[in-house]
């Protein structure tokens, strides 16, 4: 249709356009009508004049969010909202709106609309330059993701979501309904992903979805979300990770600054920061060690609970002026079997977890890939051998010493919009509550 | 570790060099012992001489796909493989095989492996440099089609996998214990990349697994696989799809040329061809009258068997040169009830599949986005309208003409490497038997 994008509308001023995209607002002055019209792009006012009667009548009666095509010419207008208008030639409506919208979307009063209520309409509620931006941000974040791991020799894998037995701990499952027996939904691809380690792929990462079944209503949790997974061979130790995880962070920052920094700070008020290198590392022990002196209570020996991840981070921004910080050395009470120990002291694992402005965005370690070791801390953890026999074989005919992580883009996103609520960065929200729409 | 890539040898000749990867044979020799060593960017042979007698022993006894460091001089060598070698100075076994391996791995006798032990120990048999370049190519493959989509101002989504309702058929739905409740997996992300057409995204992509309870056990279906889909907004007719879907396909197989042409002939002899722009396009009609004329005699009416499309694929080959073709309006007992109806003949839908060499990698189409008519079209397909009332929901408060595709990448691979069967260009295979590892 020849159509071109609202953004691109000042190039072609005193010239015939064709737009497209929906009406969010129609003002009728009698003889002449003003619409606003949003694409992806942005919005610009189109002024329909008594010059052309009949399509002032369509005008008059075309209920908000429709969606139209329209051409006219291109002009600076000095009154009119970012100083240019199209005046109206043509108009055709093509797809007429119920006027009746169950939630407001543009221009409309909306700061009363619960959550919830939106997330029924989500559709519309993405229509909101706001929302979309969100959206806009993860595909370029992803895309950053995928430059720097591609440019650095990773080899990307989809692996399954069936899988065949309750594996790790069988907790927050779901079953699935498999033919004549049960399958089970992968909470993680971290078997999967260390398996590539085993057949020599060196360096991988799986963008997918996971799903838990976590009966919890909290503002950060949810039964399905995507995952960002990427492990690596032939590392020292778990300080290798974390150094490629500040690298891959600091290059996906950098890039989504660049893009759209301007508009994440024009509608959140957020001054996006590209961290520094290296991000800080303390201990779990130094961590509690620093809580201990700022009185703050501990929920969980070994771990670290939501309020203090909250403090640990203000203490650290407010001493070395940094939003992440790397927690390293968790017991093993707090991590799973297949964590490697450290040398020096073996109730301590070759683990860590990122925290961004108090929010844990990755939990990563070096993996045991010595199959007698690995078998033990299994046995040890109360694991059946049995359940996880097929994981167990990947270290038995040669694997290297490897280790990975896992970092949440929602809970990225929520830190780079500054929202509190996971909903709000998600496509469609899946709760305990919530398959709908 | 200061470790190098056995590609990158090369640049280093007359210098030692740190290697690590998989020791795939063991020759012994008595005073010497020859080592092939593989990692993931080629293989080179490590010479242990008898100046160093205590790793000769350690050699001697090395399992074969264990995995190890070496250090060593890189000198050019007529004799070796490749023309280099590495005289080593130092090995260190990072993780010892068991050296009963079920399968062969490399450079032994592994015609004799049937497919489905191979897959039983799949993490082996992607040892394979042959193998491993399957998921080489996927990598490039991926990232070439969200290059072109982000490029053209694509936004990426991840739609959620559980849904409330058995929507469209009801067949081949996989159904999960949802707390107190049931919920099904998606086995499209159709609805939901439609919802964003609502949103005003304009254009999308989304990448993901999708799962269908396929009863079958055929060579080119599986109960779950990765889809590739994207939706676009503003369009004409199902020929602006196909116009976008022939776009990117070039770009993407010109990338996967560049990058990995050469090893995907030296090891599948297969040439890749970056197909010309247009591709042939014939409607069922005429495809059927083409079928006609060579006596291939037609499964079902109004669709295309397996054995049709190569039929028809061979024909297209041999009159335009061409390994693609769209194949568009089929009819409405062929298509879902969303796909538009031409306006010529309301028995034609404005829908298409594009075959390649013989395989439908893609089915595409025009939505209905107008809600009476889309009702209309349900109840004519016997859908119980309150099942996708959420969906119908989703065009009645304004949405803009659309049409959009999803793309089998694991079928696109099948053609790139000319294999027959799915499960060898998938990373870890599901079907209605297999769900390990």
């Amino acid at each position: 249709m020849g159509r071109i994008h609202i953004k691109d509308i000042r190039g072609h001023i005193g010239q015939e356009v064709t737009l497209a995209g929906f009406v969010h607002t129609v003002r009728n002055q009698g003889n002449i009508v003003f619409l606003m019209l949003y694409d992806i792009s942005g919005s610009v006012q189109v002024v329909i004049t008594k010059d052309y009667l009949s399509i002032i009548k369509t005008a008059k009666n075309l209920s908000e969010e429709s969606v139209v095509q329209v051409t006219g010419i291109a002009k600076t207008e000095a009154q009119s909202p970012g100083g240019i208008e199209i005046a109206c030639r043509t108009l055709t409506i093509l797809s007429a709106a119920d006027p009746n919208t169950p939630i407001p979307v543009i221009g409309k009063q909306e700061s009363e609309v619960e959550l919830d209520k939106r997330l029924d309409w989500r559709w519309l509620d993405l229509r909101k330059p706001k929302n979309t931006l969100i959206f806009k941000v993860w595909t370029i974040m992803e895309q950053a993701f995928r430059e720097y791991w591609i440019q650095n020799g990773y080899i990307e894998i989809h692996s399954p979501k069936f899988m065949s037995t309750p594996s790790e701990t069988g907790a927050e499952l779901f079953e699935v309904k498999y033919f004549d027996r049960k399958a089970y939904l992968a909470q993680s691809p971290q078997f999967y992903k260390q398996m590539a380690m085993a057949a020599g792929f060196e360096k991988v990462f799986e963008v997918g979805p996971v799903f838990r079944a976590n009966p919890s209503f909290t503002s950060r949790h949810d039964t399905e979300f995507t995952g960002y997974d990427a492990e690596i061979s032939f590392i020292e130790s778990h300080q290798d990770v974390m150094t490629e995880e500040q690298n891959v962070i600091q290059y996906v920052l950098q890039k989504i600054k660049e893009k759209f920094g301007k508009e994440i700070s024009m509608f959140y008020g957020r001054d996006l920061i590209v961290p520094s290198i290296p991000f800080p590392r303390v201990t779990m022990k130094q961590a509690k060690g620093i809580l201990a002196k700022l009185n703050v209570p501990g929920e969980k020996d070994g771990d670290l609970s939501p309020g203090e991840e909250r403090k640990l981070c203000e203490y650290i921004y407010e001493k070395q002026g940094h939003e992440f910080v790397f927690v390293t050395e968790y017991p093993v009470s707090a991590r799973p079997f297949y964590h490697m120990r450290t040398e020096k002291d073996p109730t301590l694992t070759k683990s860590f977890d990122l925290l961004w402005n108090g929010l844990e965005i990755t939990t990563g370690a070096q993996r045991e890939h010595r199959y007698d070791i690995l078998t033990l801390q299994a046995k040890e953890k109360g694991i059946s051998l049995e359940s996880i026999k097929f994981y167990l074989n990947f270290f038995k005919y040669g694997c290297p010493p490897h280790g990975g992580m896992g970092i949440g883009p929602s809970r990225m996103l929520m830190k780079i919009f500054n929202v509190s609520n996971v909903r709000e960065v998600t496509y469609l929200y899946r709760g305990v509550k919530r398959l709908d729409p």
